[in-house]
């Protein structure tokens, strides 16, 4: 595979040769590493370092590396350059990634940077992207496309297409507009050049094609490509005007994205953390979550006090002992049943009556807990308890995981019907809850068998 | 958005038209739906009911709908199909898609579907795909590419190229190989429109081109294709002969499907399984996990045996009760603490030394840990403990805080370093471990304080 391999071999050679100012070494050394790996190398250097790279390197290189940057290193280095230096290389950026870039800029500069675009145009496509949410389709999109009119005709529209093609980096497809620039379909290249130059647009194009609006969720956008397989995707506005275009490039970051925010969530971190983003980041994102565990545990506590005379049974004491076990697996069993269900929901598999899924829980969950009962039953005779005593633990364990299969069902769907991310069920929330109800379930189930 | 949404009342619709086998209304129906969503109207149609439609609609429809459908639908209803329909299905197909098909087949159909495929070219092509891992680049790549030779001058290069591109649904790239078909460089369409017909090949490709070879890992050509924003990426052997492409639709879907994995992972389920999967693929799925914590459950059992003792005295019998809390601290910041490293891991931002990392885990356990040790001495003194006893508490829940966190760390690296997929250190592998640990660590040093 063609793959750049970071080392720490470059990163001391290019530190030496930045200390040194050698210019010319260091053009010549990063001539033919692509934009990504540049970034990945600005990632490693010092603030000061870094600023010299950049503004060392050609702007049509930097602003395709501060796309690609760690965001605090990029807020860092913008901060180190003037109104003119980042105007100069957002005019080299398509619109979209441009305007995130602006949107990370402090309110107070972004009106000098922008005021100091060039092209107008582009300062004008810029200033409208940043309207939209980031998470819409309208914040996804660029405003780089190549359109032509219904009313043209097929020379006109090749000499059009040119002119516009210049500024669109890879041309997918050539959408259809009419004189109020509303979206009316596509054009295949290939009728286009099998036409004669004469006919009108509006006989050949095709009429049939997807599209989203702007503020269509990202997430929404990114299943309807990946679901149709298309490469780009027009956007409209609330009118039906041609407004931008989205490309697969980015809704791939878009899945990513959705990808780790879901699994974070149920590891019980709240927001975007990296392993190497600073404590305060680290913390503020994992806290909320082990205080709420905290209060669970002291809930547990509290139930647990409730159960406290049967500490003095010689023969029942031992239930205390079986509480890290029922918290166990009320946490395990929940945390499988809602995954399954948040990743149902999310791909829209989740089918049929909330009776035949509460049917099927229970029946799973029944199937998974005598197999564990008969573990603990297995346990109990090595070990050498009464018979009694180890049916006991094994009933209440099968109510437990039963319960706990059902919280871990329903409360996402539930969450999901009333338009609630139910990702946020996973993890920590569920097995906070199970662990409570677990062991309130298990002691109250086990000190009625056992008729105190 | 243009969303086709799928209504219990259109299945009813085409259940009833299938019933009374009314072809041209069925036709007519589903004309203008896109396969993607008749692919999941079959896969709600019984199995007889989906055959007779896979049979009535064009072949050209039905082969993309089949690569659609749900796995074991798809099955089944390759069941029902004759060796020579099932051909004429792979025929319709690009390489990549009909391989996938094939390699589902049972053994013995295999030959049969083979040899009933019409050209023999893209037969050899399915066979050759067969070969590769489906998890690696040649697994994922498909044949159908358009080639030229670099000894070839423009005008042979146009002429070849039509051919070669009735075959290729989108041309991404044109990619020049010399006689023995090794990949040299790509060509841009604009230089070849630019460039006198007679001007040889290999005086105006670009030889700078990314590649994968065909055992490449799927995840990391899914890597360099993200990273560099490909939207197609050539392959080739061990030789550097070009035997493929790989276009960014397949990579969507290997990115998505890793995501699931290392998320059901982290939930503690051990294979890939969908909400409407059946019960026993379910439980093969999630029983282990939970055999696991069981097991985990059962040594905590044995710990807390060996502390018997402490349930004598009046005022230290309470840590019993503190068991749930501390198995849950301990759960959750080993899998908040795994989370990020599997995810750092993933995406190779976990730079620094081994040492630096264990300074930084320990610091940020240290700012959680006395956070969460001030609440419980504050709950202490709210329930009116005795203040030696919530100290004890509080510090012993540090400790264990500090060396979930540590476990959770580390044990993912250690694996990676190995070779292993970190991912399976994440959820009940974790949770489950740090419950021991942290229950015998906190009783050990409450112990060791409150000096028995």
């Amino acid at each position: 595979m063609t793959t750049f391999k970071l080392s720490i071999e470059l990163i001391e050679q290019i530190k030496q040769l930045i200390e040194s100012k050698s210019e010319k070494a260091l053009l010549e050394l990063l001539k033919d590493v692509h934009y990504a790996d540049v970034a990945e190398i600005v990632d490693e250097l010092e603030l000061d370092e870094a600023t010299y790279l950049i503004k060392l390197l050609d702007s049509d290189k930097t602003s395709d590396i501060l796309t690609e940057l760690d965001d605090d290193v990029r807020e860092r280095i913008l901060k180190n350059l003037s109104a003119e230096e980042i105007a100069g290389e957002l005019l080299e950026l398509d619109t979209d990634d441009a305007a995130d870039i602006v949107a990370e800029l402090p309110e107070e500069r972004v009106q000098e940077v922008i005021s100091n675009i060039e092209d107008k145009e582009h300062a004008k496509d810029i200033v409208e992207l940043l309207r939209y949410d980031e998470n819409s389709a309208g914040g996804l999109m660029a405003k780089e496309l190549v359109s032509v009119n219904e009313n043209w005709n097929v020379l006109t529209c090749v000499k059009e297409m040119r002119i516009q093609a210049e500024n669109v980096t890879r041309v997918h497809s050539i959408y259809v507009v009419d004189d109020d620039e509303k979206l009316k379909g596509r054009l295949s290249l290939k009728d286009l050049l099998t036409t004669s130059t004469k006919t009108q647009i509006s006989e050949v194009y095709i009429p049939k094609v997807d599209y989203v609006t702007v503020h269509d969720k990202a997430e929404d956008v990114a299943k309807v490509m990946s679901k149709y397989d298309l490469e780009a995707i027009p956007v409209i506005d609330e009118t039906g005007r041609l407004v931008g275009r989205i490309t697969i490039d980015d809704i791939v970051d878009v899945i990513k994205e959705e990808a780790e925010k879901d699994y974070q969530l149920a590891a019980g971190i709240t927001q975007e953390v990296e392993a190497d983003d600073n404590i305060w980041e680290l913390t503020k994102a994992r806290l909320p979550w082990l205080v709420l565990g905290l209060l669970g545990g002291l809930a547990s506590v509290f139930i647990l006090e409730d159960f406290e005379e049967l500490m003095k049974n010689e023969n029942v004491k031992r239930l205390f002992f079986f509480t890290p076990l029922i918290a166990a697996m009320a946490g395990n069993v929940g945390v499988q049943s809602s995954a399954i269900i948040v990743q149902g929901l999310a791909n829209d598999i989740v089918k049929g009556s909330l009776w035949n899924r509460l049917l099927k829980e229970v029946s799973l969950s029944l199937i998974n807990g005598l197999a564990l009962a008969g573990l603990v039953v297995v346990f109990g005779y090595i070990m050498n308890y009464q018979i009694s005593f180890s049916l006991t633990i094994a009933v209440a364990l099968m109510c437990v995981i039963i319960v706990a299969a059902l919280v871990g069902t329903f409360v996402p769907i539930i969450l999901d019907k009333r338009g609630i991310d139910p990702a946020i069920a996973t993890g920590p929330f569920i097995t906070t809850s199970n662990d409570i109800f677990g062991i309130f379930l298990f002691f109250y189930i086990a000190k009625l068998i056992l008729q105190f």
